[in-house]
């Protein structure tokens, strides 16, 4: 289908899938170079939010940097849940609660999987558990696994989770900033792509998995602070963003065993505007879709595959913090054709971004207060 | 090497072969992201000037709109040499005197290729002819190659001429406006990229020379209007520069025998709004690196393969005649990783690039008066 406002009009929005919370307030509305929409708040009573996932009843499951984890129905954010994992939370990026992700066969098992900081300021470590959804308690909690870069260094910790089709959980590891040579090493979790069973167990197939003095649970390596993975809706391949330093913000296709170059090749400069490696390319080491310069700060990474915006089907959205913008990416095979920056008049930095079940695209702004809020087409 | 500018002191710049000509005004100085640079004006005396090309004594040749055959010699601009072929012009884009190049054995034979327009407002078609250049005159013109859509139009007629290395000459025919389905039809020189021997004549390995019904010189077809060729480094592909309708513009990769599509396969609608066709992709047809939207219009095209911008090395340059910039494209194989735009503070329409033997990167501004500029690193 060809992508303009002109034949949208002409298009039968299916709208058979509820939303998952009740309309709110509209904040906006914006014209893409591929559709008209809406810009709806779900809620914007949160604190420094930092993940969202869905619950398979359309309620909503959402991480506050400060460790509280919270439900929101009907645009009504709860009480923070009883039983949430203790956090590290400091004043800087990426520690605290992180990543969220919903199990899926929670109808059955009523699992959640939290990723986070851990520890205290002398020493601290990146963790994921899982606990039972009771009503608005987390019962059962369980650390399933932990990372082996213990230290006091509590900035660049990731950490986004996701599921792989087969049913693996795929979690993202910065590079602790002050470790960020450990991302090149394998007996490191720093700075790496893990994979692990739901219940924390390594699989047997992992590219390192039967290497003496490499980590099994690495999937791919060389990476700096991922917040943001998502699984391409037809070649199932993950693609993710990835925090640059100045200037070295990139998307790239996660591939088993890869090695992403942090820090020895790499298109950014250090925050000093010291050099970090000479290198933009090594043999060996895989090359980014694209990259940003000056910083973007890409975070929460998303493909649309849905029918609400039949235009916007197979192109990838990205959080953007630091030029507080939603990214919208068209795409051909693995080539970036085109990008458009939108939601400006928004003007939030925006740290997640999903797509529902309902077919809506939702982000997440990283304030306090914050929000959660879906675009919606917006229907001539 | 890292291409960032801190690095470029320690850079030991090649001079070893003189500029073109001498040295003139120092127009403005900017930083890119890869290298500090002043723009040097070779010669601000020229008409509505449209392509340029150098000659081995350093002396360059430059097209105008109207049909004036230029030399430049010391920054100065010669009269109009006598001898030129007769061009259709118009006040609008694309009649008249459009690309020049220089025979790749110049040194021996002293010839000199053109393309233009010919005929008169009711019957005019896109000619290409060589003539052999003896003082300011050029002799011995002989038109080589002649289109077969002569029409009334004079609109979207390319045309740019650049040689492959195994010394074929490749010229890119536009699709005349009015007949821009003829870009489809393969007994149509209309909307193709040619390909022919030195003297006109049409190699036998052409990919539709054996087909009944087809034009052998097709080398590739399905094009609008384009503006910019050139040859990749390393790899020897030609990328083109394609004027799109509204919003699409794009850059392709030459292929032999290969449908870029328009126009039944295009990112771009029509000036008035309208839809051209529905689909972006099409089997059988090749998609581009990137695209447009809205169009930056892009016309000449050059790859830096010099000493004198080291960080630049293996970079694609693109004039836009729309954002009046230089448009500067990191590339890692067939990726275009970064975009960068330069010379805003000159603002002009800026017609064809290229990188001169010297090493330095020639631009050209399309305007009366327009004029040559160099680009050359600032030496700190």
């Amino acid at each position: 289908m060809r992508p303009i406002l002109l034949a949208l009009a002409a298009v039968a929005f299916q709208t058979s899938t509820p939303a998952s919370s009740d309309t709110g307030e509209v904040i906006l509305t914006e014209t893409s170079h591929q559709a008209e929409f809406q810009l709806v708040e779900i809620t914007g009573a949160l604190a420094d939010p930092w993940s969202l996932d869905f619950l398979p009843d359309g309620r909503l499951i959402v991480t506050e940097w400060s460790g509280a984890v919270k439900i929101v129905k009907n645009g009504v954010a709860s009480v923070s849940l009883r039983g949430a994992p203790t956090v590290l939370r400091r004043d800087e990026q990426s520690a605290g609660m992180l990543g969220v992700a919903v199990h899926p066969d929670f109808a059955q098992n009523q699992q959640v999987y939290f990723c986070f900081l851990h520890g205290d300021y002398d020493s601290n470590v990146s963790r994921i558990a899982r606990a039972r959804l009771d009503g608005l308690a987390l019962v059962d909690l369980e650390v399933i696994f932990e990372g082996n870069d213990r230290s006091e260094e509590y900035h660049h910790s990731g950490c986004r989770l996701t599921w792989s089709k087969d049913g693996n959980l795929f979690a993202t590891f910065g590079d602790r900033r002050h470790l960020p040579g450990d991302s090149q090493k394998l007996d490191s979790s720093t700075g790496t792509i893990i994979r692990i069973n739901d219940d924390g167990t390594i699989p047997t197939d992992n590219p390192f998995s039967g290497d003496a003095g490499a980590r099994p649970e690495i999937w791919a390596y060389g990476v700096r602070n991922v917040q943001g993975i998502a699984s391409h809706p037809e070649t199932g391949a993950f693609w993710f963003s990835e925090h640059g330093s100045l200037g070295g913000d990139e998307i790239n296709i996660l591939m088993r065993g890869a090695n992403y170059g942090w820090p020895i090749a790499t298109y950014g400069i250090d925050y000093d505007g010291s050099i970090i490696t000479d290198d933009v390319e090594l043999e060996g080491v895989e090359g980014p879709l694209i990259y940003w310069r000056p910083s973007t700060a890409p975070s929460g990474l998303a493909f649309y595959a849905g029918n609400q915006f039949p235009h916007w089907r197979g192109d990838l959205f990205m959080g953007s913090l630091g030029d507080r913008r939603l990214v919208r990416m068209e795409l051909r095979d693995d080539r970036i054709l085109f990008q458009e920056h939108l939601l400006a008049e928004l003007d939030e930095r925006i740290r997640d971004v999903r797509m529902g079940p309902d077919g809506y695209l939702y982000i997440l702004t990283d304030a306090d207060p914050g929000g959660i809020y879906r675009l919606e087409p917006v229907e001539n």
